[in-house]
């Protein structure tokens, strides 16, 4: 009963066949294959316009380019207190923007709230003598595992805009997101006013595949600057841009994360009572306090405590390839918590 | 006949099983997996001596946090003109390293001297206005094919730390290196004196599989950080030190490089006359003129010209499956210009 | 009535006197010449201990440096919400240590405590991950006027200590501390765990006369470069050095501290009842409301609002020239509010 | 006989006047006071257009700063191999700008020709896997006292302009410069394509006053950032202003170049036939041999070699105070060696 990450699971076996599908001939390097030279055209359809699309081996990566592309080395990028940027990323976006401030927001499960992000710019907007608020950046799902609706995103977006920040979504989860949602890819990305998508494959299916989805065309050219520089550019790019391409056929991606989502849906309903936030995507955040949890690890459970060990909040995480027993026996497990 | 790089190559099939292989269950993340956790003995047995082994996603990204990892931001780094990291890293040294400088030496199919990086750090200790000498970093094989021997590293090595500076090994191509040479890997490694060697496994066989190995045991916390600071730490770890632990398993690594250099030897031995240097490793480069090339071309022969389209020079690589008829046809053109 | 900043106040007539004096025939450049070669006795004998001292431009040079100094580009340092290297130096920290992350810590009167400064510690060593704490900034006075005692500074920099971080102290108004204190200029720095001070002479009547005085005598290599290397290095130095002397000298700098720390008492005294803080040094916090501050405007009196023009809340600074009428006014306007 | 460098002399009197002058009173800080206000008009009246002029505390700052706004931290900045902003300021240009390359280049009298600048951005030009040619660097006068005429510097500026790359001058003897050539201040700046400028007082007259003038009105506020952020905006602007102001007034800075360089013709001509370059400005470089500069010294001769102490030549460099006597005690040493 491994609900420690989504990043523990192994790789979809469709992803597994496209890779053997192109491992075959001579192909030309550095993302100049036919696959890899694809990638801007089938995620121009999924995302119904004109994208550039730039693999890089990890969402951290993805990230850090995307921000550092957003903010001058004087600026400060606005995110949630509990961003993966700022907690888990040992701080990839400073290094990446040669040292751009992370400006820290509160919210509700790792929401961003617009009168809070208002708020920030205002603080920090004191001219010379401090940085200058240059980017948003939001993660979708968030990292309590809540959703934004498209509303919301726009309602962001609008602000950034007006007061002249570009607009970064963290999309680890994105097809969670999405699939929660039931929305449209465009709907919650530049439709709202997203300049940059770090999407997210590896944690819901792939091997190693995460992307910068480049919706602001003109940044592309820095981004594949950046992206060469930090030894993001795969020099046999067909395996990336192969599993990107079978993430995308067939809705694979949505496909494993509504599957996903469902099962978390189920240990959220036999969690209910002690739920910290309700369950929107792939993650559920319980609170049934330190001995309980410690039950459930008496009982195989294996999960991340939220917070220090004496918090009584566990993370669990169902992934794509989480079997139905483990499922059935967690709920099992939650329900005799209440 | 595509002999344009060793990057436009498949993946060996061992490689591809390997894959498959670890493909099963959970499987912590973030190299706490089996497979990652075993890469250091793995590659301690390899080198005859404890290592720390850090897979990253590039041989750009290995080189840079290398050298990032000998020099402070204000120091200089030796190298040779043509080196990779000068010419076809986007700056990855410079900025990973936070502005060092890399200082240029000249040297015969891009091998350094001691003569000549002696002369550089001389130059370059002016004291506190100008940088500080404070590592070398050399190829193996080099940009031109050559290999060094154990003897050289050694001369150069004992150069740099009487001087007080670093060594760096770039093993984009250590295989061929070392199937050139029939010497242990230790002998061209910590036993001549190198610090850290960036071990290329994709040209060779591999998906995306390059690591940097470490020998000097205390940089080994830095590494850790810069690996992960620049996102090169994969999620699923198990997937790339799968590839790395079939690519040790056997000698594969070996087999396969054995097998590129004896080709380019026949390429080489057909050439002979308009060579531009000996043939040492899998890298074949001629100066034949700029007729002979475009004869090469146009009967189906893929490579780079060597500087400019009008140097007349033009370099063959044979990738580790380079199929007996591209060679035997290559032969025939290659002889038939003499 | 100009309470605006101790940086608005002219030079004093012995630092003027010092600089005529060393302005004649040649002198060495780049701190060659005789006064600067002078500083790190001067200074020793003040700080009663050897230390190696590096003139800049100002006092966000001293402190970016300084900072620089004490972390790695993967390193957090922990500081005060409202700490001047946070709110006021444009990222200045962050620029010099390559995108090193400012952890914040909260603290009436802009002081830490070492239960807060623990906590942050604890909060942010979280392995591989997130950055790694790795030094302590404080500053004396505190940017509300605050003063660390000596035992308070000792206690901090023993939870430093035990947990590897260096200390670093913005000293841009260190005479008025150690005014206010009555106690070796020691004391708070070395004594207590400081391991870099910068040393402020500016705003106490100097030109522009900032020092990184460095304790820890092995980092002075690196001082010494990160400041050549940032622009730092006065190339006609005898005018900075002989600034420092000059300030040294007779005690001027503890006299013109004193002068002020003492006028300002009296403005404290004024505004006993409505007062932020208890006055401690040369900054007075008074919180009279919105429209008491119009009040005093209309009668003169010039200074900042502290935080928004909507908090009531303002910042009265005295500078070491401020005329007994100015300070006379202004206590008869201050009483009038009570 | 001190003719080490223009870095050794006292500052002029009507500087230290200057400075006397405006220490009175309360001044707003942060170049918020009338003098550094005037600034702007003072240039823009002076190079006869509008420009912004930002002071700082050092030509390597000054230098470091301009660069860094002509290029991405992945471009390249295009210089004399002897420009200083390679030679001497310890790695400030890569450290400003994020880790760009100085991509070095030949000429005689650390020259630069259009040629030579030409071919040396065609090198290296070869896209995503390379750095990119942003900016030209050129001396003015050049580190061995050349000085480029109005066409020559159109004619570099035309070939930077054409390809995409920005133009900084380095006019740390720009003084030296324009008396040399007689010509107005715009013609071998703006007029000529030039689009940031430091222009340095130190060397010729001041205590510490280097300003960056920036002809191209929006790079103004990326500059007025990486000014701060790099603790170059000085707290009490006022000094550094008054200068500057003084500097100008009455051309005093025109007089005090002429004189250096008319001191400087009479060196030259004594030391007629061995000559390194012919004298343009306040420097003369003389290879009289090994033996010859010992007598030189023995006799009283303060000065560099040039190179290495074995090179036999050496650089005199003239100082706007340079006595008579010094001259003419010289002049006959020189003579002498005929």
């Amino acid at each position: 009963m491994n609900f420690r990450s989504d990043n523990t699971a192994p790789a979809a076996p469709e992803i597994i066949a496209a890779l053997m599908k192109v491992n075959e001939g001579a192909a030309s390097a550095y993302g100049e294959d036919q696959w890899s030279k694809s990638l801007d055209e089938a995620f121009g359809a999924l995302f119904e316009c004109e994208v550039r699309v730039f693999t890089v081996a990890s969402g951290t990566a993805a990230n850090a380019i995307s921000v550092a592309s957003l903010t001058p080395s004087w600026g400060a990028v606005l995110c949630h207190r509990e961003a993966h940027i700022e907690c888990d990323e040992c701080g990839a976006a400073e290094f990446y923007s040669g040292g751009a401030k992370l400006v820290l927001m509160e919210g509700e499960a790792a929401k961003v709230s617009p009168a809070a992000f208002r708020e920030a710019i205002a603080r920090n907007e004191r001219g010379i003598h401090s940085v200058k608020p240059s980017a948003l950046s939001v993660s979708q799902t968030t990292e309590k595992g809540a959703v934004y609706h498209p509303r919301e995103i726009a309602d962001l977006a609008n602000v950034a805009k007006s007061a002249g920040l570009g607009v970064h979504m963290d999309g680890a989860r994105f097809g969670n997101a999405v699939a929660a949602l039931g929305c449209k890819p465009a709907d919650i990305t530049w439709r709202a006013g997203v300049d940059l998508l770090s999407f997210g494959a590896t944690k819901n299916g792939a091997i190693a595949a995460e992307a910068i989805v480049c919706f602001d065309l003109e940044r592309a050219e820095e981004i594949a600057r950046r992206r060469k520089r930090s030894g993001h550019l795969f020099s046999k790019g067909r395996f990336v841009a192969a599993q990107l391409l079978a993430y995308l056929e067939d809705d694979l991606w949505l496909k494993l994360a509504h599957r996903s989502n469902a099962l978390a849906a189920r240990l959220g309903e036999a969690a209910s009572g002690y739920l910290s936030h309700p369950v929107e995507s792939n993650q559920v955040f319980i609170r049934p306090g330190v001995d309980a949890l410690a039950k459930l690890r008496t009982a195989g459970g294996e999960f991340y405590d939220w917070g220090s060990a004496q918090s009584g909040e566990a993370r669990l995480v169902v992934s794509w390839d989480q079997s139905e027993a483990d499922i059935a026996a967690m709920v099992t497990l939650l329900a005799a918590l209440r």
